[in-house]
């Protein structure tokens, strides 16, 4: 086998504030041959996450390292191997990994790699539900918050890949689950599909205080379990409603990923301490040990149609800077894919 | 028996932010003699305490109902029973309970009161080390934080009342401690006394970045569990230092307690996520059935001297706004008592 070349996205810029797609450029990289114990594979779908853009910040220390001007971007990837000397995996493959995304080609040497099960799902899915914000929903639900039958269960960011998992796993759970979105559309989509129990579009209110009078009629027994993606007025409404025992699950403030001046914290953190509540920060791979056990409720559930997702996709990794930057203006209904390349040459 | 009169404090008037001495008086009240199932107290020594601020404000719902204006003050007090008709008390009982400070005599019901054992330490210690400041501080180490041996626990509030309980029991448990306290006698008993690693003076620091650089410096490793009583300056320096794995036991926010607007919350919340951190806000209430398990560790700790704590008391009942006040000036060493009344009479 021969190297390759492959079209790649690079940052050509750290961001300030909001990215824009002239931050990001497309160059030509050469693949070289899959070496000893490697492989090299081809991207079909890349993924684009909010986590990435803690690592577009060159000086912000965290627990993964920054991106590099000088090398492609990386991420979340369903891709078919096309050369191996790995003994796991053969030509023809398609596994799902985190290293694939933002390029064509790429050598991999098996790490953090796994099989996809083709039949199970679309493969977008192993980006989505059954990948890495499936699992940090179903860990948020069942690590963090474990909402008991009854309860209610407020969760940020509901339509999103994470966020609609956490409204069905709660609803599974026999939770009373009240969702905040940002469109009539997916307001519509978590009632109709997901099947939540009461859901605002947080655009319809104007700062904390009418977002907390709209939570407080929505949970009118107090928010027991709250699944944080967003921060800023939603972490201060729902501080504002959380019942005494109350349990939030920390996962992202994606309202305040693209600032340039730090934003202050919500000021009633005082209600923590006089209703007993626990505040969890967590990333994913704290529960990498539980993988089998997400897979076991969520791959089912997938499975039977049980558990809803929808995915917006992207045609060609020209589009990946939109599709990433989508994220931060709420452009995309669940899961926000982009398709690099076909399923098979 | 007949009723009695009683000096007792009344708020004059809801304070607005600090509380001044004007806020508070005293009036003669008439203590009725105790009726079937009660008994009648004489107050000794009175606990003030910084939940009680939180109490004075006519509009925050939390979980303690605020004072009235037309009842006399409340809280922690060693008292004498002077009369009684209830089977498990008797005249010249020794008690602690939440209902005689800020007052002569009282009727009791007995809920929750426990006699005191006056040959295991100087009666205002049922106050502190072997009472609600004690306890919480037991809660926040054991319960919460559970510091392991070699790791390290900052304390803010160090050397107050539950403070200095918390830096010993983590000592005890092989952490490395790192105090803040504010002043240079303060951080003397600290360190020569409670035996703690490393003492800031906070008040050597002008802002969190520089609170932040003194305790990087004095935690090296990272905060592993910090036990927060400040808020403020002192939130956002642990959370900059804080170790992966982290745990914050939430107590309290006295830097806060007399804003009369908001006060933004830290703007680092985020590292929360990264660094899978877990914050727990808590009253000592929640813990009522550990009870036993606390004054098994820590009666014995200090009937063999190994438990060291300060007390700064103020003589005599109208000297209870001033010790009140006090509180929020860091003018107390140590648990703040008031004497009442003679041991005996």
């Amino acid at each position: 086998m021969s190297e390759r070349s492959s079209k790649a996205v690079f940052l050509k810029a750290y961001p300030q504030g909001m990215p824009r797609e002239a931050d990001f450029e497309i160059r030509e990289t050469t693949v070289p041959a899959a070496g000893a114990n490697e492989m090299v594979c081809r991207t079909i779908w890349m993924s684009v996450d909010p986590y990435m853009r803690g690592r577009m910040r060159p000086d912000v220390k965290s627990y993964i390292p920054p991106f590099s001007l000088d090398e492609p971007l990386a991420g979340g990837a369903v891709a078919e191997v096309v050369e191996s000397n790995i003994a796991d995996y053969a030509v023809g493959d398609v596994i799902v990994d985190f290293t694939g995304g933002w390029k064509e080609y790429y050598v991999s040497n098996g790490e953090r790699t796994q099989k996809v099960m083709p039949n199970l799902a679309p493969l977008p899915a192993w980006l989505g539900v059954l990948g890495m914000p499936g699992m940090t929903a179903w860990a948020g639900v069942t690590q963090i918050m474990k909402p008991k039958e009854g309860e209610t269960l407020f969760v940020s960011g509901a339509a999103g890949a994470v966020g609609s998992v956490v409204c069905q796993l709660g609803k599974l759970r026999g939770a009373r689950v009240v969702a905040s979105a940002g469109s009539p559309e997916k307001i519509r989509w978590l009632k109709e599909e997901a099947g939540v129990d009461a859901a605002l579009n947080y655009k319809d209110y104007k700062n904390a205080a009418e977002l907390t009078k709209a939570l407080a009629e929505a949970a009118p027994n107090g928010v027991d379990c709250y699944f944080e993606n967003v921060g800023g007025m939603h972490l201060e409404a729902a501080l504002n409603c959380i019942a005494p025992g109350g349990r939030i699950a920390l996962c992202g403030l994606i309202s305040m990923y693209n600032n340039t001046e730090p934003e202050p914290g919500p000021p009633n953190l005082f209600n923590l301490i006089g209703r007993g509540v626990m505040v969890r920060g967590f990333i994913v791979g704290e529960y990498a040990d539980k993988v089998m056990e997400f897979a076991g409720e969520v791959a089912p559930l997938v499975a039977a149609g049980n558990l809803k997702f929808q995915q917006t996709e992207y045609e060609g990794l020209e589009k990946a800077p939109e599709a990433f930057i989508g994220l931060f203006r709420g452009d995309n209904a669940g899961k926000a894919v982009v398709r690099v390349g076909p399923d098979k040459v």
